[in-house]
């Protein structure tokens, strides 16, 4: 195998399996100081997996993820499966040695994700969880703005993430307790938090409600929450599947005492950034806003899969050595801390409180 | 006088006196069944109150709203002054006879409200609180959407109130514990609370966080809450005088399993509504909308200051007997309801629990 | 007769009725140097002008307009009647030396409008003419930006007035050639003349078609054009009765070297302005905006109506002398130059060519 | 080589290099009928094609184009180069059997585009021009609507491309009359005349203006237009390379009868549809909506370059013999046709009068 390049290994044929193979072909030709070697996809069903290989371009399908973390040709384990199988095959890639990318929520619970983040930590490898949000240029751009401190002193944090599909959805493993730990909850609501973190501070308490509306659901079908940031930031987080009028809107706005930044993944492009009194509507696509080097001329947008292809990137120039994954990618760290607050908002919904957030250590 | 008229009275000669005046002369162009006569305008000093006089067109001023309240003349006393001024001259109104016109919130605190309204309800006049944003013709038709079932079963009710001037404000009334009772819960958060009251259910619950950012000021600069209403509909309520990038944004959105409806005062006369997948711009100004035998061929807006108009015009209607004050006008129960929940969220914010609403009765 | 105020005479009580009689009653309490006095209103048939009287408040009604140019109580004829009615009433008026309002178009021709600023110069009075969209406080936004010149070199300049009811409308003697002279053309397409002589230059050319397309019209139902202005400006005018999806949209927006501006009536209270890069949305609702003295705090948006209360107040203003009709107003000369303008695009409509447009003096 | 397989070799690699290299690669994991196998990559430059190369993934590079149009290897001959190197080359492949990709404008006139598409037609292989906004997944859905009649008769389309970077931008072939034939008509104009013969009919006349403003250019910084349809259709057109506030603004509007849709590329996945009375924002990723099959669940946009990757799957399946070009991608026929109209609005622009357009057959 060549030396500047790694081969991949890829657990899941679904919506991420097809969205993380076609960002490790597009990243391919962005000069990656890493070149992505495809090795193998598995998967539960024979059939599916063997169809996926064929339609993403894998070499070869496997139905046991145990090969795959063995393959000695195999240095970096992507995990898009489902939320159960996230801890057992995340884990048994970092114990041998595997760097890890693996999709969102990296634990169904605080406690799965620690286990997670502790053994990779342990095991010395590169870890990152797939918030592919942070890849966004604009989100790259607001947390840039930040950064800067443009803002002045931050007072507010409010993002929802709408979805409507869950009315009418046919049965799955999203809506089932064992499966998938949470709803809305960790499908949408993981993201704006992580958002949240990146972008503002800890969260440090939660008031919560959460609701399953939907007869046969066992998770939560939305929940709506207040929360308090170290840095003293207020807002509201509120995640649904059940919001009529919205098929996909991740939105967050963030006010300071000299101006504010607001976004919707619906049109991804756009940043609206205020000064101390109107908004500007940013279309993110100069050459001196972020990713925008491997792109177009401006006015020419990105789509919502070509987050994935700065996500890979970002990963491998991470595991040759360019850069941490931190800040600007999630690590399991990150993905770990995240679970925290969810699992914060699912106590206080339950116990009627403020609940505060004790983050632990890898060492635990 | 007339038979078919009231003489007016006014307390108040600010932003409310100018925009009440305003209503009256307006309202009494568009054939009310009662016909407003201005008779007296009252305010603290001499000197503000006669310029207030001679600009919004009254017949006489005083400094002494005492006087007002006992005046033969006055059949309708409309209360514009600062809040810890609503209790008191209210209350002796109803003593003497005289429907009011109180604005909100009624009282600082639930009890100060309940009562006032148990006073006015003892007395047997007429009375409405300045709930003027139910008076917008997309709030109406807001109404009468959900009314007719339109979006099926009601999931969220998502609101917030958001104004940057309390950044850079000069001192007032408005920051000052005991004069206005709370700041941006009561100022702007009332308007929503009621706003959902008069759209989607009563609350039963809230959690809460409030925060006073800025040095000197003694009230809420914000709160963010989560609500739970009789009817299961879960949501955020959100209002800050600190959020750069806004104005004056009042915007709501209610999700039901077969639509949505969404509103932004910044865009009057507008209404967003979707049915089970998008939302349709509707401009609330063709001849069947409400309020709009009033004003002007289609598309052709009209202004804030117009809410008071209908406002007026609805008071005036239900004096004559017309329609009761409820429920398209807020009656002092209405506002006593909306000062309980102010109340929960002030509570909450203080203990970190989830707190219920229990409501009284005027008689007790 | 208050030697400070002035009577008014006003003829039509069809929508411009009900909507000068509103301005005036408004204006009169915003301070004007000149009171109006209402004093009679005229129209053709007894029982609609003696209801109109009643619900707009004038004191007197009459069926000949003649009596109103000959009474000597009235100062101010405004004439708010149909196109065909426009020329011989106010010429009688400012024989009679008063000073006249006259909604647009002025004349059905520029012959037509010629003639009546002709006879307004020898008479020697305040005349204007009803372009109320000048009165827009974002548009004399726009207006003072351009003056500023904060756009830099102008480039373009594009217009459009777009409305949806020809459609299905009944018969009106807005479709006729004798009582209209124009459709879309005079009716929507000299306000967007207007806008752009009063906010970039002079139109010196033209090329245009023009369209009837439901049957039983006699006017053009649209129109589209390519204009050049004096400066060196050049760009596109629209306008149409047939354009679905749009109430009222009256938007343009002007492109320069160094920024932009946009606007839409349907949003009237908003102005976009772009630097180099990016458009900013402004609320007009600042104090230090246009009219806003007028009005409410920050935020709260002005309506469509309240364009002729500014309006009438600069008339009454320019009748005091405190300062002259023109810029901010249109003179009959502005409304003889737009019907100059008109006719250009009629021309072109027919010949194919691109016709260049003659301005006269009024003395001929 | 493969049977089910067709080699390429590109002409090109700036911005349209890139762009296509990236829709040859998206596409080849799209089942397509016919597989792309890369063979080689040609440009002026040895240095830069080189680079081009490696950087976009083609096996060769080479100086000379005239190797690529003899290569038996290649099957698929696809033109970005600049427009003075449109007609050659395409011509040379056509005459060797080369099926054939040319990027717009096809020719710098009318008269070079009916030569080009001649020799295509009689060299009987399948030729497509590059107007790829037809391969937008909203503008699909915009002829299927207009397809189905939902519209109703139609009145208006409008369109216009405003771009802003001509004000400052460095000397360019861009701007020299003899390298690219025009300026913002060829460049922008072009796409917007072939999406109205696309969308509503057969543009036959034309009245337009055009400007250069900035010192050194030769060809047009800006053009606008009317023009008149075979069906009866009215409208602008208008284009610009100084149009401050917008960075790729390329929209368009029809109204018809029934209905309108309006769109805007700044908002790819969007397509605003009105019914009689309001515009619905209809996201376009929906299943059911036109390549939605290729990408993701509702809600997660694609990008500009995604338009290519449907552009060259549509192109390789015409090639396989699953359908005809036309009418969903612009042959050589609608790229002359188009030109057409291009050379009509700048004889219009110098003749100042109404142009109409004769279009000519490919046998001459």
């Amino acid at each position: 195998m060549d030396p500047d390049s790694i081969g991949v290994g890829m657990l899941g044929y679904g919506f991420m399996g097809k969205a993380h193979s076609r960002a490790f072909r597009e990243a391919a030709v962005l000069s990656p100081p890493l070149a992505p070697e495809l090795v193998s996809i598995s998967g539960r069903s024979a059939e599916n997996v063997e169809a996926a290989r064929r339609e993403y371009g894998w070499p070869e399908a496997t139905t046991d993820w145990r090969e795959q973390v063995l393959d000695p040709r195999i240095g970096l384990f992507d995990n898009g499966g489902p939320n159960d199988l996230h801890a057992e095959p995340t884990i048994e890639a970092v114990r041998n040695g595997k760097h890890v990318l693996c999709e969102k929520p990296l634990g169904r619970t605080a406690d799965e994700a620690l286990a997670i983040w502790a053994e990779a930590e342990r095991a010395g490898v590169v870890h990152m969880c797939g918030f592919n949000y942070r890849f966004v240029p604009a989100v790259r751009l607001a947390r840039e703005i930040l950064e800067a401190g443009d803002l002045g002193d931050l007072y507010h944090f409010r993002a929802r993430y709408l979805q409507s599909w869950g009315i009418d959805a046919a049965p799955s493993w999203r809506f089932e307790r064992e499966a998938a730990g949470s709803g809305a909850l960790g499908d949408l609501g993981a993201h704006i938090v992580d958002i949240g973190r990146y972008l503002v501070g800890e969260p440090v308490a939660v008031t919560a409600v959460a609701r399953t509306f939907i007869e046969g659901h066992e998770v939560d079908d939305n929940f709506a929450a207040t929360v308090e940031f170290d840095n003293g930031v207020v807002g509201t987080l509120e995640a649904s599947r059940l919001a009529r009028g919205h098929i996909n809107q991740n939105t967050f706005e963030v006010n300071g005492s000299r101006g504010a930044i607001a976004f919707d993944v619906e049109r991804l492009n756009e940043l609206q950034v205020a000064d101390e009194r109107w908004f500007r509507r940013i279309l993110v696509t100069e050459p001196e806003h972020p990713f925008m080097r491997f792109w177009w001329p401006p006015g020419h947008i990105v789509g919502w899969g070509d987050t994935f292809t700065h996500e890979v990137h970002h990963l491998l120039s991470a595991i040759a050595g360019e850069h941490a994954v931190a800040p600007h990618g999630a690590t399991f760290e990150d993905a770990y801390r995240c679970a925290e607050v969810c699992d914060a908002i699912l106590r206080s919904a339950e116990s009627g409180r403020r609940e505060t957030i004790d983050y632990r250590g890898a060492s635990g």
